[in-house]
C-alpha cells in the first residue's frame, strides 16, 4: 500500500513550530519533505532543549520523516538549487516574516513563473496583509491577542496560557488543510496558488460559540475553570492524590454520583434537584464534591466511577499518558532511533487511513543529511558538490 | 473563482461540535455539505445555549455554509434517502460512537459497496478500536486523560482546561485533513477508504515536545502558568486593569524593558545579568514587574512597549479580538443574517487562498430548511416527499 500523499513533493523552508509541525503532518501521510537549512546552524530550533545526548528532543520531536540539505538562501548558487529544486515541486512552505522570501527572490510571484503548478504556503504571526503584517510573533503573544487567555484559567482573574504551543499547532494545521485543498483544486484546473495562513486569523476560527456567545449577550466572557457553565457537576473534582474529571449530563448521573460518594443527602436538597438549579448552585456544590472525593485516590474513584457508569477520566501527566492502554492500542507513542540520540518517543499520527496507512520510519535529520543524495538527484556532478560546500553555499 | 473543493460533496451525519467543525470548514471551502437531522430535533447542539431569538448561538456559529435535511435513519425510506445521496457522494463524515452507524446499516463497508469512490470518515472519543473504543466522551474528559491538562494552568497544583473545547477541535481538523489527503490519493487509485480519527489521538499528537522532554528527563512537566521555561522574562504581567503579554528574547529587550518601567537597577543585579539567570530568579522577578506595570493602563505599556520594540501584547478579551484592526483586516469576523436570529458574528476562515478564495454566504440552516430540494434532486415526486413527511420519515 502506498501513502496518502506519495505522489507530492514539498520543499520546506520552515523554521521552529507552525511550520515544521505542517510539514510534519505532510511527511507522516507520505509526501517527500525536504527541509531547507542554514548551513552550519540549521532550523533555529536544534538549538533549543532539552536535548538528549546534545540533540533537541524539540527538534526531533516535529522533524521526523523529512530530509535535510543545507543551501545559503543568499547566494546566487544557492538560489538556483532552489529554483531546481523547485521545478518539480508541488508545494512549498515557509514561516518566514511576509517579505523575506521576497528578498531572497524565493517569493511566490518569483517561483510561480518556474512552476505555474507550485501551491505556496506562507505561514506568519499575523499574515501577508493588514497593519500587524511585518510584526514578529510569539505563541505566547497571540495566544493573548487573540482571545484564547481570556476565556482559559481557574477563574477571572488569572487568564491563562495553554500548556502547548496551540498558537502554532494550530496554525501548522490550518496550512496543512489549505495545501491540500489547493492540490484538490489543482486536479481541476491544473494550476497552484498562494495560501497564506496567519496564526492570529487561526486563534479566532477555533473560539468556537465564544464569538456568537458575545454577540448574543454583550457579556465578555471569562475564564470560568474546569466547570461547564450549562452543564453540573461537569468539573474537576480534588482527590487525595490528585484531580480527576467528571461529566454528569443528566439526573440519573447525578443519582449515580451521589451514591458512589455516599453522599445520598444532596440528593433531598432543592438546590441540587435538576441540572439547572445545580448550575446555578456550583459554587456550593464543588467544595462538597471536593470534600468527598478528598478521602480516597483518583485511581480508587475512576474503578467506582465507572462500575457505577458515571463518565468520569483521570487528568494524566505524560508519564501516564505514555502508559495509557488506548494511546498504547492506537499506536499513538512510537519509538524512534535517532543515529545520535538513541531511541526516543514521538506522537504517533492521528488519522487512521485504511487504504494509505501513515508511516513513522525515519527520525528527523542530522543537518544536511541529505544534501548530497538531493544535489546528485538534481544533476549534479560529486565534483560540484565539493565546489558548493568549498564555497560556503551548502 | 470557483472555490477550493468546488467539486466534492459531502453527507454530513455530524452532531454537536468535532464533526460540525470539521463539515463546517469542507463548506467554508466550498464543498457541498448536505447535513442530516433528526426530524423535529435535530442536531443536539439546536438546544443548547446561549440562545439568539431562541435560535442556538452554539449551532449557528459552526453550521453555516450547510443544506439541512431530516430523515429518520431507523426507517427503510429514511435509509433508502442516505443510499440515494451517497451514490454519487465524495465523502460521509459521522461523529456516533463506534457501533452506531453499522447497527443503522450506514457504516463503511456497507456504503462502499454502494460507492467505492466514497471516502468515510469517523471521527469518535477514542477510536474505532482499542480497550475505550465504546466509551462516550467529552471535551473535558478528552482534554484531562490527553495530557492537556497536565501542562496547563497557573501552577502545578492546578492543573487547568482549555476554555475552547479544543479537543472537539482538533479532531474535527485532523478529519478533515484525513478526508482531504484520501481525496488526493483517490485521484491516483480511483478508490475511497475509511479514516478514523479518535479525539484522544489528537490530543496526544499536539503536545508539542512534551513527550520527548518527558523521555529526556524522566521528569513530569507541570504547568508553569504563563512563563517560557527557559526564557525570560517571557511571560504575562499585572497592569493597573489587566495584564499584558512581554516577551524579551535577549539581552538588549531586556534592556529596553527595564528603562520602560523605570527600573534601570535591575540592569546592574547580577541575579538578572543575562537570560540564564532571569530564568532562575524568575520567581523574584516576576513580583518586580508586576508591581512596576501596576501604576499604569495594559493600553500605556503597550504604547511604550511598542514605541521601544519590546514585542508585547494585550490579552485580548473576545469583545476586543472583535474590534482589533488586523482581526479586522483580515476578514476574521464575517456577519451573518439568519432568518430567525437576524445579524450574528462568526468567525472567519483563516485560510486566505489567492486562487480559489472561501467564501461565508449562507448562515446555518434551520432544520429540514433543503429537504425538498434535496429529495426532488433525487427524483422524488412532491406526492412522494409529501408522503414521506406524513410517515415521519423526513
Amino acid at each position: 500500500m502506498t501513502s496518502a500523499l506519495s505522489n507530492i513533493k514539498v520543499i520546506d523552508f520552515t523554521r521552529v513550530l507552525a511550520g515544521p509541525f505542517c510539514t510534519m503532518m505532510l511527511a507522516d501521510m507520505g509526501a517527500e519533505v525536504i527541509k531547507i537549512e542554514k548551513s552550519e546552524t540549521g532550523d533555529d530550533s536544534r538549538a533549543y532543549g532539552p536535548y538528549i545526548n546534545g540533540e533537541s528532543a524539540y527538534f526531533m520531536s516535529i522533524n521526523r520523516g523529512k530530509k535535510s540539505i543545507t543551501v545559503d538562501l543568499k547566494s546566487e548558487k544557492g538560489k538556483q538549487i532552489i529554483y531546481k529544486l523547485v521545478k518539480d515541486a508541488d508545494v512549498v512552505v515557509e514561516n518566514f516574516k511576509p517579505g523575506v522570501m521576497k528578498k531572497l527572490g524565493l517569493d511566490y510571484e518569483t517561483l510561480k513563473e518556474i512552476n505555474p503548478k507550485l501551491i505556496y504556503c506562507a505561514s506568519s504571526g499575523f499574515g501577508q496583509t493588514g497593519p500587524y503584517s511585518k510584526r514578529p510573533a510569539y505563541d505566547l503573544i497571540i495566544q493573548g491577542m487573540g482571545g484564547l487567555m481570556s476565556i482559559t484559567g481557574p477563574d477571572a482573574s488569572c487568564p491563562t496560557k495553554v500548556g502547548s504551543s496551540v498558537a502554532d499547532i494550530f496554525a501548522g494545521m490550518f496550512s496543512v488543510i489549505g495545501i491540500l485543498a489547493a492540490l484538490n483544486s489543482r486536479t481541476l484546473t491544473g494550476k497552484g496558488q498562494m495560501v497564506d495562513v496567519a496564526m492570529l486569523d487561526c486563534m479566532v476560527s477555533i473560539l468556537e460559540n465564544a464569538i456568537a456567545r458575545y454577540t448574543g449577550s454583550g457579556i465578555d466572557p471569562v475564564p470560568i475553570g474546569n466547570t461547564h457553565p450549562s452543564i453540573a457537576p461537569f468539573t474537576s473534582v480534588k482527590t487525595s492524590d490528585g484531580y480527576i474529571n467528571i461529566a454528569c449530563g443528566n439526573d440519573q448521573l447525578w443519582e449515580a454520583l451521589c451514591n458512589i460518594i455516599n453522599k445520598p443527602e444532596l440528593l433531598k436538597d432543592p438546590k441540587y434537584a435538576n441540572n439547572h438549579s445545580r448550575c446555578e448552585h456550583m459554587p456550593d456544590l464543588l467544595p462538597i464534591l471536593n470534600e468527598a472525593m478528598k478521602e480516597n485516590t483518583s485511581d480508587f474513584w475512576l474503578q467506582k466511577l465507572e462500575a457505577g457508569k458515571v463518565p468520569a477520566g483521570p487528568i494524566n501527566t505524560i508519564s501516564k499518558v505514555i502508559a495509557d492502554p488506548q494511546v498504547i492500542a492506537r499506536n499513538m507513542i512510537v519509538d524512534l532511533c535517532h543515529p545520535i540520540a538513541g531511541k526516543i518517543k514521538v506522537p504517533g499520527t492521528p488519522i487512521k487511513f485504511s487504504e494509505t496507512p501513515s508511516e513513522i520510519s525515519k527520525p528527523a535529520p542530522v543537518l544536511g543529511e541529505d544534501s548530497d543524495l538531493i544535489l546528485s538527484e538534481l544533476g549534479y556532478t560529486k565534483d560540484e558538490i565539493s565546489q558548493l560546500r568549498t564555497d560556503g553555499v551548502i
